[in-house]
């Protein structure tokens, strides 16, 4: 290794050219931080490791996501891979595909495979209509699993999800304050549970605090598909009906609110409001800026991998489920609703 | 299957209800592609498959990708996955992290899982300082592989890749149209194969478009890492020689020349028109809209599966790189230069 790179990896760890050396040649006196933060160093500036300085794998783990497409999953996915990494792990995504890969052949290869638990991201653990029996062969099999964005009480895991109610609460919250009195909901089908758990949120804060019936609100949520597409479907009728705000199920739900406001020539956020949710590093990069409800990523992939871990160590986690609070971001696509 | 849930995937899936009936109760007479349609129409409604619909993978097929955060990697990995499921394949994917599992580390893991062929992203092939031993060891193995993004004559294998040069060259014509001259380009590394042959094709194209000697057009090249900070700290140089355009590697960098800009009091377009590289869903709703040069990842993706299965099918495929012509999107970031 030149000292140039030396150098170089020094200042992006934070330490001295000295203390890579150490690392570097596997001697002593260094503490695992700093051990790690040099290995980190190394693979930001894209060299490669001393052969004597790779580990052997603790064990393999199988995350399990819908898709990628909607970038919450890779969000996901990096946090997890990043924590389990930490422990030794070693993660393998598997994504279900259209017409290719199911969740229930997804886990069978896995198992195969001889791995060591599974994370489910928005799995089938989240839709009201599939048989959770899986659920309960899998624990038979001995393997352990933590599921993340979906509660059923069927199932006797660990689970992690955001607290879905009170994200919605808090986007009718943020456009009651800006003046929006016509406020409606955009979001996925109704058998999910997260979808289930954001409408009792939105119907539950239209009534508390824009003193709107359940059943008038309940006619201002439109389910859809999950994506773009499905945002400007379920949009429409919503226009129609004259809301100038939107809370969405997802972010790439809102970009379709955004397109069908503006095709009807309409503007955001001087005409139309538009709340999203989920929240990743390139929304803060969208136009406008995307107002949303951010999933606390970070916290809740570090929870999926400690329940996982216990499970792993013998101590079986809580059969319960942790609840995450989510935030509002305040971005660009949110403003005082137009004068009437 | 309900009545309303047949029309729901009949529609879906472009088919009658009487055809999603015969698929469903696994009826001959329905073609491969209907069935497809079917199946993925049922995935895409979020419906389960009846348990005798469920197959036996063909094998399964490695995908190693640098990181999760730039969406160009996700974008790859959908489209890989997609067609590795179509051929009766399961894709696992698995991601370096920084501090966590080298390329070494999760080739080694996947081939003692009897992976069956692995595809490699923007791997230590793409970089000219790593040792290139390590892909005649894993061929040595029996395992299979393909390279997408990188080249490197030393390795036996075929590569797919984005024609670099003429993307460089692009983005630096659409600038001089709008009347650009003062053009600066905003790179990863230099010892990475793709970036090495954007300067290439940058040097190239001041050259023949804007009469700049390559050595003056060398001097408009900042070296930083790939991602939004990178882009970043690596337009301020390039604002302070009077560029007016920027040539980015990605379009994460493209974000961070746009930030660097802004923070200027400048705007984007009307002071500075920058473009970016790689495009991948969410780019078409950034502030402003990005131009940027587009990967063909479908294509690639495609050709990159269709190399590795006739390796499989032992036909070995051409040891050579398979280029893919980028296209040029123009959108928001990009307009005539202002009059000096």
């Amino acid at each position: 290794m030149s000292v140039a790179r030396l150098a170089d990896i020094a200042e992006q760890a934070g330490v001295s050219e000295a203390t890579v050396s150490r690392v570097l040649n596997g001697k002593a006196g260094v503490s695992p931080k700093t051990r790690q933060a040099v290995l980190a160093a190394l693979d930001i500036l894209g060299y490669e490791r001393p052969a004597r300085l790779r580990r052997r794998s603790a064990g393999l783990i199988g995350l399990i996501t819908p898709e990628l497409n909607n970038p919450i999953f890779p969000a996901f996915t990096q946090v997890i891979e990043q924590v389990l990494t930490r422990y030794g792990y070693t993660p393998v995504l598997c994504t279900q595909t259209p017409g290719g890969s199911t969740e229930d052949e997804l886990v069978e290869l896995l198992v195969e495979r001889g791995v060591t638990g599974i994370v489910f991201i928005s799995g089938l653990h989240a839709d009201l209509t599939a048989d959770t029996e899986r659920y309960a062969r899998l624990a038979g099999r001995g393997v352990p699993y933590v599921l993340i964005n979906g509660y059923n009480a069927k199932i006797a895991a660990p689970f992690v999800s955001p607290d879905d109610r009170a994200a919605a609460r808090m986007a009718v919250q943020h456009l009651a304050e800006l003046g929006h009195r016509r406020i409606g909901m955009t979001v996925g089908p109704n058998r999910f549970v997260p979808v289930q758990r954001k409408v009792e949120g939105f119907v539950e804060a239209m009534r508390t605090l824009l003193d709107l019936p359940p059943d008038e609100a309940e006619k201002l949520v439109q389910h859809s598909l999950f994506s773009v597409e499905g945002g400007q479907a379920a949009a429409g009728p919503l226009l129609d009906r004259g809301c100038t705000g939107f809370v969405c199920g997802s972010d790439l739900m809102a970009f379709g609110v955004i397109r069908a406001v503006r095709q009807r020539g309409l503007r955001v956020p001087e005409d139309v409001s538009v709340v999203g949710f989920d929240d990743s590093p390139l929304i803060a990069f969208a136009d406008p800026p995307l107002t949303t409800v951010r999933q606390p990523v970070e916290a809740m992939g570090a929870a999926a991998v400690d329940a996982l871990l216990e499970e792993l160590r013998g101590n079986p986690a809580q059969r319960t489920e942790f609840v995450f609070q989510p935030e509002l971001v305040a971005r660009g696509s949110t403003a005082a609703a137009p004068a009437s």
